[in-house]
């Protein structure tokens, strides 16, 4: 875990042993078993959840009473709901493990502390919330301009075996199609 | 113009002035008269642009050839185009004065530069690239959530006198709705 997290932070920003050393004693692990909640809608959102294995999904229930699926995330990404972290508010969505998923979390004051003893951090954070911006501003883009077909190969070509790790009602959520389309759409594919 | 992005860098993080003088000896400014293009679809966004006064739109064409606005921005907001500007990439949108608009700017390498001197503009431009990360968020969930007449409500009370300030057709594209249906909703207020 703790190789995968040095890893992870050396591809930004190059860290010594003890800043590692440091950042990882801030971080706690939890495993999460399927189904089971990191952070429930209407709670504030006190930590920033790295996902070393598994995969969460993003989501909140709308006028209707339907879930609508709007991030998926696997290993290697940070969620977190940012405006209910920054600004200390209710979250909107929900985060919701789709398998066994492993957790590192830091709360949102351990990671104001380590942003004083180590400001390295602040270049990984802003280029990671760059990074963010980018993934969040193409998709936007991209879901203007593309079909529903091509959003779902490109879907599920950016995480792997997501059509075998997710129920297929949720990835037609994300979609914005019904199940039935979704069913469509594979079978011509 | 010192003064006001003076304020705002202070905002964030303060600076001495010595700081101020040494980021503001990076800026340059430009006025652009009205319709005037900061940046083409297809050129590399080289530069992070702070508005001083005006107002621009980023926009880019669909495949019908329609024009498809995505941001309208104002005095005291950042805009670029951030993919272009960090994988060097050709920019998939354009931006456009749509009022005579003073801007200061700051290229990529003069950035990478004051980063190194001074180490707080990584937070600087880390609590920015999150406020604006909450904002797309936000924006994301209401157009999901909200109906037409409120998504027209919430634009116009974001940027003041904006119905004053932008044709009617570029905010109908930006709120993915007819110019028609733009003045019926507009017609019932």
């Amino acid at each position: 875990m703790k190789e995968q997290i040095k890893t992870y932070l050396n591809r930004y920003v190059s860290f010594s042993d003890n800043e590692i050393n440091e950042i990882y004693g801030r971080l706690s692990s939890q495993t999460l078993q399927k189904k089971k909640f990191l952070l429930h809608e209407g709670q504030i959102c006190n930590h920033k959840y790295f996902i070393i294995k598994g995969l969460v999904r993003l989501f909140y229930i709308d006028f209707n009473g339907n879930e609508k699926v709007i991030q998926f995330a696997i290993e290697n990404w940070w969620v977190t709901n940012v405006e209910s972290f920054i600004k200390e508010t209710p979250s909107s969505i929900s985060i919701q493990a789709l398998e066994e998923t492993i957790i590192l979390s830091i709360k949102k004051n351990e990671l104001e502390e380590l942003y004083q003893s180590i400001p390295k951090l602040e270049r990984l954070f802003r280029l990671i919330t760059e990074n963010m911006l980018i993934a969040i501003q193409k998709r936007n883009e991209f879901y203007m301009k593309a079909s529903s077909k091509d959003r779902y190969y490109s879907l599920i070509n950016n995480i792997p075996n997501l059509a075998q790790r997710v129920p297929q009602y949720m990835i037609a959520s994300y979609l914005d199609v019904t199940p039935e389309y979704l069913s469509e759409i594979r079978k011509n594919s």
